[in-house]
């Protein structure tokens, strides 16, 4: 008996990836970043077709499939895009008050710079879905963050940048784009060549914020009740 | 110069992982399944750390990292919790008419039988945080959703199932896990081995839903303005 099946069950030993791969997941994992800065260039069709589908291969509530993602191609569209989120820019630093100032300092997104850039929509309708949502109507969102995190991971693995702006009025991208009423633009996502991943996420190098410890995140049984884990605020691949 | 070089930027081919890595990370996105059979057993506590220090490496707006795990040890919140679903499983029902039958014979749950059971919240006073929110106070979801996308993926490079819990009321699981006034539950994830890993998403095995092609999900510039992009509906690995 190997040390690894008789420290977990042969199923699980049977269905684990090899270590090398194991590792690849978590590193990319441990190397993705939120990225604004971006070296413009272009993305091949064939890789955005790639990570296009690891986006759609997403889990979603009730399998509801609720994405939807338009590429913009055309310059004046990611013209007017970037114009939307300045202007919200400017509305949150008004609303941030006393830290409104640090937050008009941060670059907080590459839309001009990034070789694509891609908004992914809600789709309309949604209220027809109910399984998984009739008390926790909000699936609709995480399954489109669960498809989003899927193409930032593959695009880290094929050496590409992602940043994710929010900072937007969803019915000023929807009417821009065309979306039909009860679609809800969700993200406007900046993709391609970087010359460099940050080492650690931007806004923590620019202490706007900082990690927290895994013991601050992780309980038992109730809530703040301590748990009883080995916990250690190691990177993933460590 | 390499054909890589010559068809992708100097910078991308520096950053992209190798081939086998980048397969790595494709098979994690394409073999991953939202389950509800589990073969019961446990998990080693050195993969559970494994496993969240992968989720609190996810991307959170604003760095806010909203997301809060509980573990669920004591038999008893287990079997109360597993109450719960089963209550808003009947409301679901009632709630979807005429698939109501259908949605009453699918498993939509392993609470009982997967060997670690943990909630995910969303801590409270997340209305403090303005970045990237003001206009989207959905991202928080979105981030705590990207986390548990992060712990997807790592399990099943680990050999061990997840499968996301939706059918509760927030209000109640709050309660019972004495979380604070304004956070909320958002999962309830079943985790550990599995005998096996459904070949293709459950509720399309169950005909349910079907997986949309592509063509139906990415669009060009505006809303339904079909894609130039080379699409093809195979799996992310292929």
């Amino acid at each position: 008996m190997s040390l690894l099946s008789s420290r977990s069950q042969p199923e699980t030993a049977a269905h684990a990836f090899d270590p090398a791969s194991r590792a690849a997941v978590y590193r990319a994992i441990e190397l993705r970043r939120d990225m604004r800065h971006f070296a413009g260039g272009h993305v091949q069709p064939e890789v955005l077709v790639r990570l296009l589908r690891a986006a759609h291969w997403a889990p979603s509530v009730g399998f509801m499939q609720p994405w939807r993602w338009i590429r913009i191609t055309h310059p004046v569209q990611r013209q007017r895009l970037h114009q939307l989120v300045q202007q919200e820019r400017v509305r949150t630093a008004q609303a941030l008050g006393e830290r409104g100032e640090a937050f008009a300092r941060l670059k907080v997104e590459g839309i001009l710079e990034s070789a694509e850039l891609w908004a992914v929509v809600l789709m309309p309708e949604r209220e027809r879905h109910v399984f998984g949502r009739r008390t926790l109507p909000e699936m609709d969102v995480a399954s489109a963050a669960c498809a989003i995190q899927n193409l930032w991971l593959a695009a880290r693995a094929e050496g590409l940048g992602v940043g994710w702006v929010s900072i937007f009025d969803p019915q000023q991208v929807a009417d821009l784009l065309g979306c039909p009423p009860g679609s809800r633009p969700l993200a406007l996502l900046c993709l391609g060549p970087v010359y460099l991943f940050y080492d650690e996420p931007m806004l923590q190098r620019e202490r706007w914020a900082k990690r927290l410890s895994l013991r601050d995140v992780v309980f038992e049984n109730r809530w703040e009740q301590p748990s009883t884990l080995p916990l250690r605020d190691d990177a993933p691949a460590a």
